[in-house]
């Protein structure tokens, strides 16, 4: 007997969802290994050739008179409990009814919304009981999830600025630190716009094409996603002539700029909140916070306890005053934000801060402002969790990938799980969205809100290698954290703020600089690594896929491992022919054709 | 070992959703019978004893440091293949991260968003390690679903309005037919406005308090749903002014009015469409529907073939052009129909035809648009299926709901369904949605859409009763269609349209009437009716559940059927004393406390 209980399947979710205008996509879930054959039994529920509603032009497949057809659906992935079954659609009006045939040794059995069914030579007619089957009412355009087309192309360098570099000595905030002292909360180091401009090139030549800026609004932290004013540089940074600048040379490069968006809350010094603070209840801008209780301080802000506050914060940071971003007024203040810094800055993509914890309604308004004013902008969704409530098309674009980043440190770095376990959460965050959301989510590794790569692999640089190297060889757009490419070490948490140093750039042409260059070359180079499949090939050590016709092949483990080849390959590294058998080094990694 | 593969989760869904602005619900899924008991450990992330991001005012449950709690979860229904576990709280700031230990005589497994583990003395960590708990990042009052409350108290009367009664003859449209002719596609028989409104105080004796008419707008059909002109009221039917006093003087008498809105496509004799039929391309309203192909009729519109047409139609309905709900104008010409009809008439709910094939986008603009002029007006929706796409609270506020029917229909109509099969059947349509939703749905054992039940139930009217007397004693908004206190017959399909025959009053007083009128009233005195539980009690033949204190007791079967008593139960329906055993006579019912 198949296992119903495992069966899954929800339509308009990650389980079928249009693809494009013309084209759905149908998954369905099964315990793994119930199942030899999935079969989904599509077709328009107006479209018979006798009986049903209008009469019909298409043959039925069953002789039932409905004109659904059989499509063979492809085991998509394994995960650790369950297999997926895939497969797409064109209806010919736009309409679906569907079900599911599951066969195994034992049993043929239908799978519709209502109720499963053995399938016997006497009940062939549930076959076209469309009342039990799944319904996708009408693949409607403007439901499908479409995502700019550049994103796929982008390799993003992540700058925190204040410690990129110091372009411009002149506006040094006031104190500031000399380049490279052990970083704190609250210093300064005088990372600025002109020191990003400074570097475009360095980028450039190393084959990144997108960067994710941290926040540049004027701000009173280091971090800046304390905002005084959405409106403004920071001028520690630079000034807007000066951002225009850096995105027109930017763009001249081939280099989208991506900035944060910190809407969830506001700096405790802007003068929005000051507003609230010095008139409570009469303030106008009473309602832009969430306010339990007037006054706002009810002590000097100094003496204030993050745990016992009047007001709503994001986490328990009493200068960082949570947003109500259901006041109308203020939806209408952050949509001019969205579509300024698009208008006047051609700014390519937004970048969301804290993106889960504010409301839907406010989001899918935000989408729309900004793509009507420029279309291909790209939203990034900061969510570290399942974020498809984000990512049915009406919210953001993509989120950043933490549950992929979680898998390859703990496999490439830690070695916390097993390859058979890596490759199932590869696997399982690829089944939780939709293809456009793989194709185009963001991946990486570490983040100014992580320790740096290099702390979590123990300072090991053959782990850090094979992780970056794994990352570009898979679908979705890879960032790199600055400085990963010397690379630095830096520890997040424990009161220390060490995965936020300052960088340099005495590394150039060093093993790792050369190394990053390598691979986002090679990324770029290979269309391969925009396929969604890994076809994962068998190895008692070795990680080895296949996307299209590449051979990726990584040997995680401290000692060289044997590959025995059935046939020719060419190594993408060194173009040697190879035959028989070849050796992979220990903490070896290779491509091959 | 507890089934790993059957276990369902997902937040912001139908298994995690706010219910109010303060109350979160949470649901598991488990196999069957598989787990004795689930805890749900849920708390604030930022708020911990020791450690975490900012200290924290609260005890740890655990030693761990972290405030989170447990909260054992209670089984809330038990469905064919599943068992499905609830609990719901009241998060301190909001903010939610939360799993589930589910205990087994053989194990305890936490289940978290990425990882199940077994628990064992040694890894109680894993009970406070967040980046594997699901997460519910804030409870925003936007987000929550919020229904109008006036619903779950309404009885609804849907009227197909050409033939419930014709109260002004001087208006009949013409070649108007006599008073129950039998209904053809395209005849009239003269119903009207004046009718209902002669009608009023025969529904209000009888306990309805809501109406839902069928398309009143000015069309060409008798059924009206093929629109000539959303903003006038079809001159066979009245005028605005008519419509005006059947809204207020409906609303002196308690009852709601509910317009049927035909947004999905337009009649092909609208203005609107002809323009475009007359001008093609050149039409202005030539992007208002989805033409395939100029020109739009390629022959005489008596010689086109639904099957072969140059234009998107509701199903293959020549008369009924889809239209383009993604053009900017179409939407806000409806959103104006959408408003005009509740600030001029005041009406109080809008049934939503063929919801489920216009785009979700033109829905969420809908529903702010028409909630922002009147808060509490309810938005129904016209999906057959699972709907839960619709019902996360952006867009409809409950759908009509046909899989309740349906399984109402198979268990006490057509029996094609068992007891267990039938109380399965009840739950899975609970556990798709959230509690609002099913406290607010609209529940309904046949429409203009379908046969009507009597037919369904093969003539029997005893069948037919304990359907209806099982309908009222659910929560959601139970409707009856027209002519069900008579009882009429009529099958739906087959070229005919005897479901939708004239309506006569000839019945007051009859045995139907009574019983109709009987449990209306039994259930506006019952506020058990509006709980969710259906405590269904064991008995070989009867069907048994408590709703609060009150026992419902239905015999579906042709024989008499004992019920023993374990303690003194009063009867509803007659108030004697009954002690020790009763006896249910075939098909019989009562409602005992």
């Amino acid at each position: 007997m198949i296992s119903r209980d495992s069966i899954l399947h929800r339509p308009k979710s990650n389980f079928a969802y249009g693809y494009d205008e013309e084209t759905l996509h149908i998954r369905i879930r099964t315990k793994i290994g119930d199942v030899d054959k999935v079969t989904l039994r599509i077709g328009d529920p107006y479209i018979w050739t006798k009986g049903g509603a209008d009469g019909g032009n298409l043959e039925a497949s069953d002789g039932s008179g409905w004109s659904g057809v059989n499509v063979e659906m492809t085991k998509e992935v394994t995960t650790e409990y369950h297999d997926y079954w895939f497969a797409s659609f064109k209806p010919s009006h736009k309409r679906s009814r569907y079900a599911f045939i599951l066969e195994s040794s034992e049993e043929r059995l239908l799978v519709g919304e209502r109720r499963m069914i053995t399938l016997t030579k006497d009940n062939t007619w549930v076959l076209s009981d469309l009342s039990n089957f799944f319904c996708f009412p009408y693949l409607n355009k403007k439901d499908v999830h479409t995502i700019p087309d550049w994103v796929k192309d982008t390799v993003w360098y992540q700058i925190f600025p204040d410690r990129f570099e110091n372009g411009d000595k002149s506006i040094d905030p006031k104190g500031v630190e000399p380049w490279g002292s052990r970083p704190k909360h609250h210093n300064f180091n005088g990372g600025d716009l002109q020191g990003i401009i400074n570097r475009l090139d360095y980028l450039k030549d190393m084959g990144f094409n997108g960067i994710y800026l941290c926040p540049i609004f004027e701000a009173r932290t280091n971090h800046r996603y304390d905002t005084v004013d959405y409106m403004t540089i920071d001028k520690g940074l630079g000034d807007k002539a000066k951002f225009k600048e850096l995105v027109e040379k930017a763009h001249e490069k081939g280099i989208k700029i991506m900035l944060d968006a910190v809407f969830n809350h506001m700096g405790s010094e802007s003068p929005i909140w000051l507003d609230v603070v010095k008139n409570n209840e009469k303030s106008k801008y009473s309602d832009w916070f969430h306010i339990n209780k007037f006054p706002v301080y009810d002590k000097p802000y100094d003496e204030l306890d993050g745990r016992y506050l009047n007001y709503e914060t994001f986490g328990r940071v009493k200068s960082m005053p949570k947003v109500n971003t259901e006041n109308p007024e203020v939806i209408e203040y952050f949509m001019e934000v969205g579509k300024y810094w698009i208008e006047e800055f051609n700014i390519d993509a937004w970048r969301i801060d804290v993106a889960n914890e504010v409301d839907h309604h406010f989001w899918r308004r935000f989408r729309d402002e900004v793509k009507s004013v420029k279309e291909d902008v790209f939203l990034l969704g900061e969510v570290w969790h399942d974020a498809g409530a984000w990512l049915q098309g009406d919210q953001f674009d993509a989120v950043m990938n933490y549950p992929l980043t979680d898998a390859m440190k703990q496999y490439f770095c830690t070695r916390t799980i097993n390859k058979s376990e890596f490759i199932h959460a590869v696997n399982q965050v690829k089944v939780s969205y939709s293809l456009q959301v793989t194709e185009h989510n963001f991946n990486l590794l570490d983040s100014h809100d992580t320790s740096r790569l290099l702390t979590t692999a123990s300072q090991d640089i053959d782990r850090i290698k094979l992780s970056y190297f794994f990352m570009m060889t898979q679908l979705g757009s890879p960032c790199v954290y600055y400085g990963s490419e010397i690379p630095m070490t830096g520890k997040h948490g424990g009161g220390l703020e060490d995965h936020r140093k300052c960088m340099t750039f005495d590394h150039i042409g060093s093993d790792m600089h050369t190394f990053m260059t390598d691979i986002i070359k090679m990324r770029h180079e290979h269309e391969e690594f925009k396929l969604y499949d890994n076809k994962w090939l068998d190895h008692d050590s070795l990680l080895i896929f296949k996307k299209g016709d590449l051979h990726v092949v990584i040997n995680p483990t401290q000692e060289k491992q044997t590959l025995e080849l059935d046939k020719s390959y060419l190594s993408y590294f060194d173009k040697n022919q190879v035959k028989d058998s070849m050796t992979i080094p220990p903490m070896g990694y290779c491509l091959l054709k």
